[in-house]
């Protein structure tokens, strides 16, 4: 690890818009990276690709509340931003991010934000279709939160190319329907999810497990890759319901585990499938409960795998 | 007039994006007038003003079929683009439109559009606070058409300055709000109502319009501007609803003419006002329905005027 140059901070849209303005005169392709801060190696991951692939990388850190709802952990989520500067000083395979956007609640929602959507006024992206499944059950504003930020971002850096982490599937699905049908001039590209050695999917919200909790949260992704494998194997047409008969009793047999959904859904459309067959494939898809370290409540984990 | 250069006709995204990537490379400026068609003296003023304001000028061409309800005048809404690039071919004071994009409906909606909002799929905006009011209660997804297209517009020319008419005093609202929530890197440019020698408000719409309809029609200018003149003459502050008792009878004096709303707003908000006062001040707006000359039902014409 190389500790590079003092990283340079935005914290405005003119900002980032005068930063913006320069690469588009020089001709130079940018990537974003954008993040709620805690940052991982798999934001690592997704900031190198953006290195290699791109002339300028930005990175935003913005923990969006208007993807919380009232009743979730907007407060409690992870902030560590001298922690997440430090990483992003790091060069990356001899190259360095070159800016960071950092910006207060006031610069994202001009007209405020209220967590309480009856309350909210102001402008709101909703993509229709894809949001409503899922995730979309027990958080039904939660996509229209993250398609509004998306949104914003975008419209501040205008990016070449946007990276997002294939863990957050949904999101995925949502943000490339997001950037064709508003017609954004931005490439999404999505990489695949980066794991701990014992399997479990990195998320900011692991920081909310004790280590014990983190190696017993491994057997949701066990499950899932024996739902993969079974598919593979059998190399033809699957039931859906013969692939959640063998992951479902994986995950639920840790007593405090609470399932809140396991599905297995068309990959572009997220539309419920009935079969899996070799050429459409499917996402199969889950969110567990696990206990929190703190004793206080549960941590609200996700994951996913892909079936070609 | 004098007939310049057949006109560069834009039809597709990508063709937009290069001639606006030249523009920025140039740093020149571009001003975008949104229009649905149909062009009259108003749209002109408009590309007028741009052409003084910009390097560069854009007119776009698109009868938007998300802001119209299954039951309205979306097949009906007047197409006349033959007449419209003559029309755009003039030269304005010296100065002529640069280009006119005319996109597809796939082009605009590339998941496809259904009239029926149950139905639709895809990314759409909403302007919360300001959309329901008004024109909003008989047309409850006009705006979300309207900021949806919008955004999509002004994603894909990124236009320096986007030209509206205050004619559409709502719409503005939504939209000077859109831009400002969503980040978007344009100025919002209102410029006043044309009005035809009688008073009447220009619009496309009034095509369904026969001559003598056209001027009975001017009596709904000539009641907000007794209104207007009213509260002038107070120079203080009054009662809304001593404003709408002056007009009201005005405009209902014809027979045939059924009065939809007529509504006293703060000029920012949309909301209802009791009071208006100087330094706040008001828009009284209306909408009306007079008969077509078809004989075919009605016409709906909305008009306006701001009290300061």
């Amino acid at each position: 690890m190389t500790v590079s140059k003092s990283i340079t901070v935005l914290r405005t849209v003119q900002q980032v818009r005068q930063w913006r303005l320069q690469c588009i005169l020089n001709r130079e392709s940018v990537g974003l990276v954008p993040t709620m801060g805690a940052l991982h190696a798999g934001h690592c991951s997704l900031v190198n690709e953006s290195l290699q692939e791109n002339d300028r990388t930005v990175v935003s850190i913005f923990v969006n509340p208007s993807q919380f709802a009232p009743h979730e952990d907007l407060d409690a989520y992870p902030r560590t931003v001298e922690r997440d500067l430090e990483l992003l000083e790091r060069a990356f395979n001899q190259k360095s991010v070159d800016a960071v956007f950092i910006p207060k609640i006031s610069e994202m929602y001009p007209s405020g934000i209220t967590l309480d959507v009856n309350q909210q006024r102001g402008a709101f992206v909703t993509v229709h279709g894809c949001s409503e499944q899922l995730e979309g059950v027990t958080r039904p504003q939660f996509f229209r939160g993250v398609a509004t930020v998306v949104t914003k971002l975008l419209n501040i850096v205008t990016p070449t190319r946007a990276y997002f982490g294939q863990k957050d599937a949904q999101q995925c699905v949502v943000i490339k329907n997001l950037v064709k049908d508003l017609i954004m001039d931005t490439e999404i590209r999505v990489l695949p999810t980066l794991r701990e050695s014992n399997g479990l999917a990195m998320s900011s919200r692991n920081e909310y497990l004790s280590q014990e909790m983190k190696d017993r949260s491994s057997i949701i992704f066990k499950a899932l890759s024996t739902g993969q494998a079974y598919y593979t194997q059998r190399g033809t047409k699957v039931a859906a319901k013969d692939i959640i008969n063998l992951v479902k009793p994986i995950i639920t047999s840790d007593p405090e585990f609470e399932l809140e959904y396991l599905a297995i859904s068309h990959p572009e459309t997220l539309d419920d499938l009935e079969y899996v067959e070799p050429g459409v494939g499917a996402i199969i898809s889950t969110a567990v409960k696990v206990p929190r370290e703190s004793g206080d409540g549960k941590a609200r984990l996700i994951d996913n795998v892909i079936l070609n």
